[in-house]
């Protein structure tokens, strides 16, 4: 059992708390039994499994699986436990695997494109209906939060598995490639005389989302073929970006469904 | 300027971190500048206003206002408003104002009730989507998260200063009188058979969502005239309850402006 924080394998677990450690160790770090079930299932390579002999006792099913689908599991202290964990109350179990980035996302009916989306829990959110509405590609500014993010992964509650990803250097060219694939790009702006269930969403669409505080930029807003609101009363001057990427991706399915 | 932890306004002011606190003394926490804008845009009544030297120089026309809204101004040093303050890094301003609970909530077109909601972020967002989509009160079970709970004050973004809500000791009470009164009660179950937007949400209508992991107690859902699904692909289990509360807030509003 490892008991030190200067084992190479504890220390290497723990740079993945931050950005730069997982892009130089090539690893992400996966938090709690739910996560652990979510890879399995979706057959996620995992490296290494951290977890206490308490859990191993708790999770003998899970535990047999996680043997066969990780290069390497290790019984760990609790307190070791805690330190490679990012959350207060850590579950009992941890692991790395490799980040896995895509350079090319086919997205033929409805994709996401977020521009400088900062909050990991929005992104998580984001991620977590994508899924549930069968968007085929979610493409991420390089200036947003890292997808990879171990709170965009819980977040995420599993849609992170089941969600073709990829961060982008170039969002607005990406997005021209699409327009020339036929696709329309949709972006979602403050006033835009038009409510988001006002327009054509059957077609082929990519939906464009921005940041939390400043919005869109002029670049993105002017790429776009539609810009679309949605309609705030009460005095209220905005909503939460994962609520607004939650009714335009369910009006598209509302809209897909019925006709 | 105060400066010491054992004054006794401060003192009141850290008791308010608790539920028990809040009830003790009557009052709630308003915490940060943008909180205390939308409590003076809304001419919500203050107790007592407390601020650093630096924050006072920075707002001189909030803090000309709220000379005139709140009860009592106070100085204090950056580790006195430190220690009234939940969050981490306060923005220099908090103050303490009336809990103010309603016992009737008049709802005739579209309300919500929501039992055993336990995250305070979650029942802060999905207060700022009913004050941006008219809902005209919302009753929360006593076992839901305190509607005066400092993360759900700030996570509401200022709809809570725009939105009648209401704690209730007998949910199913209250919905059946809303029932008497004509108002089809709606609530969202995993496994309806019927999409959201499948109902007619155009009649006066009172949603009805339950806690985050175990849904709506059965005896809810038996009460209710409709029974609803927010449909799900890709694996996913289930939505976060703010993004399911939104969905069908604005699916009522879209069905009725297009009629």
């Amino acid at each position: 059992m490892l008991t030190s924080l200067q084992n190479p394998l504890v220390k290497q677990a723990r740079k993945l708390h931050q950005s730069k450690g997982r892009r130089s160790e090539g690893l992400l770090l996966l938090e709690g039994t739910h996560l652990l079930e979510e890879a399995c299932a979706n057959s996620y390579q995992l490296e290494t499994v951290f977890c206490t002999p308490h859990w191993q006792e708790k999770h003998p099913q899970l535990w047999e699986i996680l043997s066969k689908q990780a290069s390497r599991l290790e019984l760990v202290s609790p307190k070791v436990l805690e330190a490679i964990a990012t959350t207060v109350n850590p579950d009992g179990a941890i692991a790395t695997a490799p980040r896995t980035t895509k350079d090319t996302l086919p997205i033929t009916s409805l994709g996401l494109a977020l521009e400088t989306i900062q909050d990991p829990g929005n992104l998580g959110a984001i991620i977590r209906t994508a899924a549930a509405t069968g968007v085929e590609g979610l493409w991420a500014s390089n200036d947003s939060a890292d997808l990879d993010h171990p709170k965009v992964l819980r977040a995420s509650a599993g849609g992170w598995f089941k969600l073709a990803m990829g961060v982008s250097t170039d969002l607005q060219g990406q997005l021209r490639g699409y327009q020339q694939q036929g696709l329309q790009v949709v972006a979602t702006v403050p006033d835009a005389g038009l409510n988001y269930w006002q327009i054509d969403l059957r077609k082929p669409s990519i939906i464009l989302l921005g940041n939390e505080g400043a919005g869109l930029s002029p670049e993105a807003i002017e790429l776009a073929d539609q810009r679309i609101s949605i309609p705030l009363s009460g005095g209220i001057e905005s909503l939460n970006v994962a609520i607004c990427a939650a009714l335009i991706l369910y009006e598209a399915q509302r809209q897909r469904q019925n006709n």
